[in-house]
């Protein structure tokens, strides 16, 4: 039924299942279709070489929603140095009704200052004019490195070229444009079964280092062909981003172009009302896609080979906030990880040495510490476990640490990567 | 002079000065001593071969005091996770009289519990009994792997060996005893002209990785000849401290174990009165040794090749520092750092990552770049600068950065070190 929407037969099954994580289980009413199945009713995407990137591949990416009157959601970077794009778009366009998504990678048009503004005003203003929108409906984003100048030229050539490209099946080569370091794509197109009938609904996605977006994401885009009010497309997008991209951590590097941006065409003619069945069960599907797109980005982590989740139970808010981050950031645990190495003393080093507190006259904290259910800490202290099953556990491709703290007030979890000689690599060289 | 107070003859000049970074000016009244000068009047050192590391290499000392009512002051490290050498040593000992430091490296006898503290305590009673003071004057310190247990027996077999070993220069084998990652060693013999008189001032330090003590540091003792008030010792180590150890960062990683130690065996004859010439004049001595050691630590970094300073200026005291540990902790800018990466971008991406605030309706934060003199970013912006010079001057040994923050308010320092393919070697595989 999805070819209704989409551009010709869609595959049933894309060759690796995109939900391949254990941490993120399929809703019963999500279908994956093809990598190749298309953008949902209403879309358009395409992506072109322009010159920012010096390897010449894809790096202008533009992506437009056909019909009048759209609706849209977007997050950024909480940053208190965001980049020339996320400033342009947060304040001067119509956030819940965009239609244009102009993106580049190659140059993050961060730390330009007024010239940064202005270079980027350029680009929104030229990829309103090619595609006969009003500026205010273009949202921008870019990624690549901090301080470098927009060419503006070059963009501008890329959103002409861009424009004669626009296509249905465009979605991967505007995935192609948006990427840096990424090693693999991180794209879906799924179906949703929804109570009002069947919905698609696609993400493009990139993330690779500087990556712990708190409140935000890297670049992802999203649409669906659902027909959404702007305040159901806000809620939802917000509360997944905060149950996804906001608990990744590759380095614990926020960044100053973090964007997340879902648009709803709704040319499929299914109305997601408020509070209704059809948007709690979209809602699971967008839960599910972020969480799965938040782990693949962590997966592809700078350097990447093994990647954990951190559960952190107890405490307070407040806490678990800041012992799983302390576990998730510490280049101790991550190396540890990504030996293989079951060291586990320095999770409690790590959550120790967070929270604080034990200064005298205060008891140490009472931390437990469980690494694939192998249980190898009560109450800050080392407990008898089998050796043995403890490292073999940590060689695996997936490593879950569950943390405990005194009280039961709260729980949180965080996905990081390892530390490898590879992200050593990729980012002591990074400009040269 | 110092020969009056030392074992024999002094030699005037160590073979690499002491006093190596160009942070740290050596005051006028410092004179670098050999690194054979030996201890202080009034104390005597040992370090023994005990078993607890697998190298054989030494791993239990004993530095003891030998006047009989000596002044000492202490800080520990702040973590919620303390050590059970820690707990012991702050909660039971008299830390304004310490006679004996009782250290051990190989085993940091962390995250024990209740069998710890009993470990700790039964290897203090042993370094009691074996010099002829009380329990509550022999300060305990321990450093090597957490969740360990610490083999008792074979300290205490250090202990009664290390008792027949003590000698005014053993401070060069009590050194070897505390090192774990160590590369080289972080030792001192100064002499320090007073107005009242010469004084002898040493240390012996470690520390390379798990390093970012906050209020503590790694292992430190100091020692000195000069008469001080326990309220004194106390006040100068506090202050010494807080301007060395606590603006140090390897990896961020607040260690369980960071323990610091000055003792004052008075035997010189000189006394520093507070308020006083001499503490003013001992106290600069002091600080310029903690920040050299400081640096020394920092230099030593796990697998580190290059380090830094990031001087924060304006603002208020909270975001000073926030921004600089910040910036000393990032991953991105320590392996631009390693790779000797003019990357500066990543400075104002840490800065505003950390600070926040640039929510929407708020001006992004209008952050300065200077390195090494050389001013790449004015409030957020990039401005045209000599980009062959940055690119020279960044691979330099020490590299200086300065971030600027809007208003006046505060200015605080962080030394740190690189990201290295050794560090990743290193702590990928420490416990196995």
């Amino acid at each position: 039924m999805s070819t209704e929407r989409g551009a010709g037969p869609v595959p049933m099954v894309s060759p690796q299942p995109f939900f391949r994580s254990r941490w993120v289980p399929t809703p019963a009413h999500v279908r994956e279709l093809g990598t190749d199945a298309g953008l949902p009713a209403g879309f358009r995407a395409a992506g072109v070489a322009a010159g920012l990137k010096a390897s010449g591949d894809p790096d202008v990416g533009m992506l437009v929603c056909d019909v009048q009157e759209p609706v849209s959601a977007a997050r950024f970077t909480a940053t208190g140095t965001p980049a020339a794009p996320v400033l342009v778009s947060r304040e001067r366009c119509r956030l819940g009704a965009l239609r244009v998504v102009l993106a580049n990678a190659g140059c993050a048009n961060a730390a330009t200052g007024r010239r940064g503004l202005d270079d980027a005003a350029k680009t929104q203003g030229a990829a309103a004019a090619a595609t006969g929108v009003d500026p205010s409906e273009v949202v921008l984003a870019s990624t690549g490195a901090i301080s470098h100048f927009l060419p503006v030229d070059a963009v501008v050539k890329g959103i002409l070229q861009a424009r004669s490209r626009l296509h249905q099946r465009g979605d991967a080569e505007f995935q192609r444009a948006i990427q840096t370091t990424d090693a693999f794509e991180k794209r879906a197109n799924l179906e949703v079964e929804l109570p009002s009938g069947p919905v698609r609904l696609s993400a493009q996605c990139k993330g690779a280092g500087m990556i712990s977006p708190r409140f935000a994401t890297m670049l992802c885009f999203l649409q669906t062909d659902a027909a959404l009010a702007a305040e159901t497309a806000d809620l939802l997008l917000g509360v997944c981003v905060k149950r996804s991209f906001d608990r990744a951590s590759v380095d614990g590097q926020l960044s100053t172009n973090d964007t997340a941006v879902l648009m709803c065409s709704g040319s499929s003619g299914v109305t997601v009302a408020p509070e209704s069945e059809d948007e709690l069960r979209l809602g699971e599907a967008l839960d599910a896609l972020l969480r799965q797109l938040a782990i693949m980005m962590v997966a592809d982590g700078e350097g990447a080979g093994r990647i954990a989740r951190v559960a952190v139970r107890g405490g307070c808010p407040e806490s678990v906030e800041v012992a799983a981050r302390a576990v998730a950031n510490s280049p101790l645990v991550k190396a540890a990880l990504h030996g293989g190495d079951p060291n586990w003393g320095r999770i409690v080093q790590a959550v120790g040495g967070a929270l604080g507190g034990g200064g005298s006259g205060h008891p140490p904290l009472a931390v437990d510490v469980t690494i694939e259910g192998i249980n190898v800490c009560s109450e800050g202290a080392a407990i008898p476990f089998d050796e043995q099953a403890l490292a073999q556990v940590v060689q695996r491709d997936e490593v879950e640490y569950e943390v405990g703290l005194s009280g039961e007030g709260a729980e949180t979890e965080v996905f990081f990567s390892d530390l490898s000689h590879e992200y050593v690599t990729i980012n002591a060289d990074y400009t040269t």
